[in-house]
């Protein structure tokens, strides 16, 4: 009789959108799928023309199932576009991308929360039909919103939701704040806990810190986990060269007061990450990384194929003292 | 100075889906489109996937602007389907059809809805942008659904939403009862009972009369207004030799106890229309109906063509003894 297969350990990602779901992409190629769990930042859900939207769900599902349009960063590839044509022909509000085939999954998503269905267990189930073995969760099943009070002119003071700020403004005004509605009352949704309590690496995605991992922290519950995990726990710089690579992290920062840098990434994260992964074009800075506490890691971090994500991922992992599954 | 325009006789028409979708198609060829308002059956109306869809209002909509799918009866024509393959790819409920433009329409009303539009007023947009003049109301803006119990082995006895036993079930069960839920309440739409008071001619369509027009007339006042026009309303019967020519208006007659046939018609609609027109195929019925008390007017009531139902709506018209303004 063969020994028993021991068992793939376990990697958990605290994760956001389109960084988040390269990065995945890459962890796949370097350690089994099934020992991969992803909570994923629910706070960019919205209600629009009545279906209920998770653009970080879906990107990350879509990428996983080699479906994700990367050009735009969200969507299908190869998608047409009649309902949207229509809803413009009909004078609606057609600032939200919805391709026809996309529309399928807030179709599918709506009803089956309508029936009572928990995000969780219809994230699984999309997940599933795609064929994706990572295990994706939505940090929570309750309501979570992320809300920006923006500095715009006449609108000056006035508090929006997440994508009305990012897509539809194109997140091009100043904010002046963020707050996580909801946060103090969500519960983690089920598996969550367990999968940064157990998990042998957990690893903070290049994600904006504020709008895309902050919601997932958010989470009182959530933040104290990770903060406990905190020696297998790795981030990864989301800045590179004092911006991001795309989005507004960068611009959030500065305008919320923190650093744009890996240095004010270092700072937000080092009470939850025992390391920082850097980019080469900032191995200057590495000495002010550590001084905030944190191992510090140069490597390079801009994923431009599969190939670089899975070594980015590689490189995380290696970063993690103990890989062995916690003694808990 | 050229003497002011007269205006054109006002016709209302009582109206569910395809039928009198095609008979305002004919309507607007003999009289001045403006001058036609169509009181719209909207107790088929339901949720789906999160999306508020009013499937006759649509139907109409659709075919005044001449973009209705005549082979279905519904829909747009030449729509394209991604969303519901995608729908099926992920085991989602499909049995209700949902083409890719059509779903736009959807989207619109169900935005207008949640943000507090009425349905009178996003039906009137729709038609708008489709460039329809013909004024459409669906009959309330209050919550009215048709509800029918079923008889169909296990499932004897279940009460159903209509969509489900049009469409999912195909109309191939068996009816023991039709209820309006919400009538009671429901206040009819703006501008109903004054189409119905000020109309020169009112015309009931050839719709099923117990669950197209039957939800119109379940508003008590709706009602009462018909009856008191009787002089001037002219019903067209939707059957033609005992049988509906299209979905289950004969079957549901029998089920429910009437008769399936111009006299079954007749003995429904005498309370409130002076005057029915069945086909030529029925003509051996005409004293049959005239003995339940209404003027039988015997004329080609199939429409193959426009223009069918042109000569047809024209035909209605001319039933109708003072086609003149009446004097309230």
């Amino acid at each position: 009789m063969p020994p028993p297969e021991r068992p793939a350990p376990r990697v958990t990602v605290l994760a956001g959108g389109f960084g988040a779901a390269r990065l995945l992409g890459g962890l796949v190629r370097v350690c089994e799928p099934r020992a991969v769990t992803a909570v994923v930042n629910c706070g960019d859900d919205f209600v629009l023309h009545g279906l209920y939207i998770s653009p970080d769900l879906d990107t990350i599902t879509y990428c996983l199932a080699g479906r994700l349009n990367a050009e735009t960063g969200w969507g299908l590839k190869d998608d047409s576009w009649r309902a949207l044509e229509m809803l413009q022909h009909l004078g609606g509000q057609s600032w939200f991308g919805l391709g026809d085939g996309d529309l399928g999954t807030h179709l599918y998503r709506t009803q089956r929360l309508s029936e009572g269905a928990p995000l969780s267990v219809v994230t699984a189930e999309l997940a599933s039909r795609w064929g994706v073995e990572v295990r994706l969760l939505p940090v929570t099943d309750d309501r979570l919103r992320t809300r920006l009070v923006i500095d715009d002119g006449d609108r000056s003071g006035t508090e929006i939701g997440f994508q009305e700020y990012f897509v539809r403004l194109h997140h091009a005004v100043a904010v002046r704040s963020v707050r996580f509605a909801g946060a103090t009352g969500a519960r983690p949704a089920p598996g969550v806990l367990d999968a940064i309590a157990d998990a042998a690496a957990l690893i903070i995605a290049p994600s904006n810190p504020i709008v895309s991992i902050g919601p997932v922290l958010a989470l009182e519950q959530v933040r104290r986990a990770v903060a406990q995990r905190r020696a297998a726990t790795v981030a990864i710089s989301p800045i590179v060269a004092g911006a991001a690579l795309r989005g507004p992290a960068g611009r959030l920062m500065s305008e919320l007061g923190h650093e744009s840098s890996v240095v004010g990434v270092a700072r937000l994260y080092a009470p939850l990450a025992g390391t920082l992964v850097i980019d080469e074009a900032d191995a200057s800075l590495a000495p002010a990384v550590e001084s905030e506490g944190m191992r510090c890691i140069v490597a390079p971090s801009i994923m431009h194929t599969p190939a670089d994500a899975a070594a980015l991922a590689h490189t995380a992992l290696s970063a993690v003292d103990r890989p062995a599954v916690p003694s808990r």
